[in-house]
């Protein structure tokens, strides 16, 4: 017997973790059985992982569900995920104290000190005060029957100022009526997936890298990704031509204003290139509207709903601007557009709150306050990194900053032979949260490069940050 | 040629409505396009409409909208749907003043003077400032991340404060972690058929009659809903476990507490029954525990969960007890139960106003008064349909009233030979509006009756709804 390690059974994984107590959910517990089996051995270095697909069909568990805890630990080093081949145990298991047995598990529910993940805004800044007398308006003004009826696509004051606030601030060219209200860009995505899965949609082209949130909402609902290729332009027009001839793909998932996460704006005339593919193969465009208010350089970049109101889906939410937690968003559909899937619309108090707070021009206060703040911390970020990472540019090289002309994150490409998830694993020891760029690349493999979230990190620790950055950058480099 | 009058084509019925401005959601334009088609003679009296489901499909919709226009039109006496045959037009065109053009369609958005549909809580009660309140101390209490986090199931001091109030009220044994919060009952409806169907069920055995939202959301995600007789003990358990058998059905939608609409108890005996069929084949039994609050001869019946927490779901929501508008609700499922299909959670600020106002005694207050007021609006319902109805009890018969006991609606059989769809059509030119028992039923045919809900009849209208329906059915008899 050449191997006496204990085989793991994927089918039997989550059984492992029962243990984290009633209250977890599947991703916590595969999250947990994950980590044991890599901390008592089962899983040694090096140790393949199954794709996430396969491993989420042997689970029967939501493909996300996989995705994100491989996510978790690719950025803590970890895993690996090297484009092109398996996800790999990066670690060895701990050594045991005799008479102990295995370490327990590292306390994932500790949030980290300096957490440079991306996706998130400035929770700090919530406007409370104001969406509670938003709340407090709707509640007092609502008629009876509204907390009655059934209102299609939301409430209609939510979606005629919502078409006049988009108007003004992202010049889509809609009716109240093309206005669906959703529970935020997710909920919206898997509508609209379900739509054009119902519509004989099989194919959907996405930029790659892209956030794998709403990718994998497409592919629950039966839509294979088909990856197109990102560069300083934005989703490469002629490459998508081509992938969609390749595959019969009449849908396309973008992100116009602000590529995620590489940072460009799509070109005037790569706009114009995708919207007439779209007319000729009678196509829908996905526009992921996610943080186009936050742009530093000049005015926000139209919405690319504006060029073919009636080729374009827009997407957009609260969660970017003001919080996730907010649980509100809304779709932009073309007119006759209709969406036969069924599902539920938020709160009609919400829907009401959100009204009051875009007419009483809440939303535009919050968002000009919020721009100014994350101006200012990018670039006391940039500063600390300029002035943190000085030497390493000059002896190792790389460490280029892109994509800061908007959002609130930014790419900081590694020195050669550096690889990330390394970085991330030791980040991680310091209670610095980082995400390697790899984690959201489907397969075109890039440069090893970092993206920095800075939404949500306080501004008095920007400094402290890239000062550990710089260590761990160091550190890496001496292995 | 023997019929000049035009053919409608089915599939091009959408079409025919694009007129009440965008704003129109599917539903309003499919009614719109069956009035009006009905208006202009397209469809005169007695033509055969397709049945729901075919009709659904050649216009690419969802059933449901399908089945809520038609009910809606039944429930107007403009369409028959006597069971086990096509539903018909009941109406004839109205003459048209020349030169004026077909008459615009019915205002379908005058809401009826007088409302006896039932499914509506009194939505003059909703208690605004309490919830108001508890918005409030959710905005100023919830922690900063609390606002950024994927909280699974949902926010934790919801689903704990849930588990503890059901355990309460409901008797429910469970504990928070089996708790989900869900966007109502219909949201957790479709969250557990689209589970059901991943895991292989493939058919949901239903009370027959019931309400039919659930069980179209149930066949939406691809399960066959088989009809099981409902008696004075509720559902007939042994005729439950033959449609068991005979169709492979593991699952079974139940309303034990009340059932809808008859208003039965689960006698304990079936209940026993169903649980050990249930354990016997493997099944999960779904309690939609709708309305079990209001109950006015004794103490609520508990949940049937309580019998075999491993083999319940129970799904709530506050829709009968705050309003539907609110769009929160609950499920409690069996411990180590997966919800594997990923989708949104209410608002966090929602969800923890729902464990402020449930913390603080706000929503059993609320319950208090309102069965109160149910209890003594019955009441006067009760005295007045006795007083009004009296001679025509004694003339034609009939006119018996059931299902008082508990809820927020009652049953009243129509004399023999009379139509229930013809009342509905009458009553329904006085603005009283009106739903025979028929709109609920699957496939079992049922003695003639109204389903009269009272939750949202204001009290100052209770005599004059009474008198009114009692001329109804006197003219329905001279007819």
């Amino acid at each position: 017997m050449q191997n006496t390690r204990p085989i793991l059974a994927w089918e039997t994984l989550l059984e492992l973790a029962a243990v984290p107590g009633p209250r977890a959910t599947l991703r916590d517990r595969l999250e947990t059985a994950l980590r044991r089996a890599i901390d008592d051995g089962t899983l040694p270095l090096g140790s393949a992982l199954p794709p996430s697909r396969a491993l989420a069909e042997t689970l029967g568990v939501s493909r996300w569900v996989v995705t994100e805890v491989y996510g978790q630990l690719v950025a803590e080093g970890v895993l690996d995920a090297r484009t092109g081949s398996a996800t790999t145990v990066a670690v060895t298991a701990p050594t045991h104290t005799p008479g102990r047995g295995p370490r327990s598990t590292p306390a994932v529910t500790t949030p980290p000190r300096f957490d440079l993940r991306p996706g998130l805004p400035d929770l700090r800044g919530i406007p409370r005060a104001r969406w509670a007398a938003a709340l407090r308006a709707a509640l007092t003004e609502l008629p009876d029957q509204a907390f009655a009826a059934d209102h299609g696509r939301g409430h209609d004051a939510a979606r005629e100022t919502l078409v006049t606030y988009l108007a003004r601030s992202r010049r889509v060219a809609a009716s109240a009526g093309d206005v669906v209200i959703t529970h935020g860009a997710t909920d919206g995505m898997r509508q609209l997936a379900r739509e054009l899965h119902r519509r004989g949609h099989r194919h959907l082209l996405v930029e790659d890298p892209s956030w794998p949130r709403l990718r994998d909402v497409a592919e629950e609902s039966g839509l294979t990704v088909v990856s197109v290729p990102v560069d300083a332009d934005g989703i490469d027009a002629t490459a998508l031509e081509a992938a969609a001839s390749a595959t019969g793909a009449r849908a396309a998932l973008l992100t116009p204003a602000h590529q995620f996460p590489l940072g460009a704006a799509l070109s005037p005339q790569r706009r114009e290139q995708i919207v007439s593919w779209a007319r000729c193969a009678d196509a829908v465009l996905i526009e992921d509207d996610y943080d186009a208010e936050f742009r530093y350089d000049r005015r926000p970049v139209a919405a690319l709903q504006r060029l073919a109101p009636d080729r374009v889906v827009l997407i957009g939410s609260l969660s970017k601007s003001v919080a996730p937690g907010i649980g509100l968003g809304w779709m932009v559909l073309p007119p006759g557009f209709e969406l036969t899937t069924a599902t539920g619309i938020p709160s009609l108090i919400d829907q009401a709150a959100l009204a009051h707070f875009v007419t009483h021009g809440d939303l535009e206060r919050h968002l000009r306050r919020s721009r100014m703040r994350f101006r200012h911390r990018r670039g006391r970020l940039l500063d600390a990194l300029d002035r943190e990472l000085e030497d390493l540019r000059r002896t190792l090289g790389g460490l280029e900053v892109t994509g800061i002309a908007a959002g609130m994150h930014l790419v900081l490409s590694l020195p050669p032979g550096m690889d990330a998830a390394d970085v991330t694993g030791r980040a991680s020891a310091h209670s610095l949260a980082l995400v390697p760029l790899r984690r959201y690349v489907l397969e075109r493999p890039r440069p090893e490069a970092l993206v920095l979230g800075y939404g949500d990190l306080d501004d008095a620790l920007v400094d402290e940050a890239a000062a550990l950055l710089a260590g761990v950058l160091r550190a890496a480099a001496a292995a």
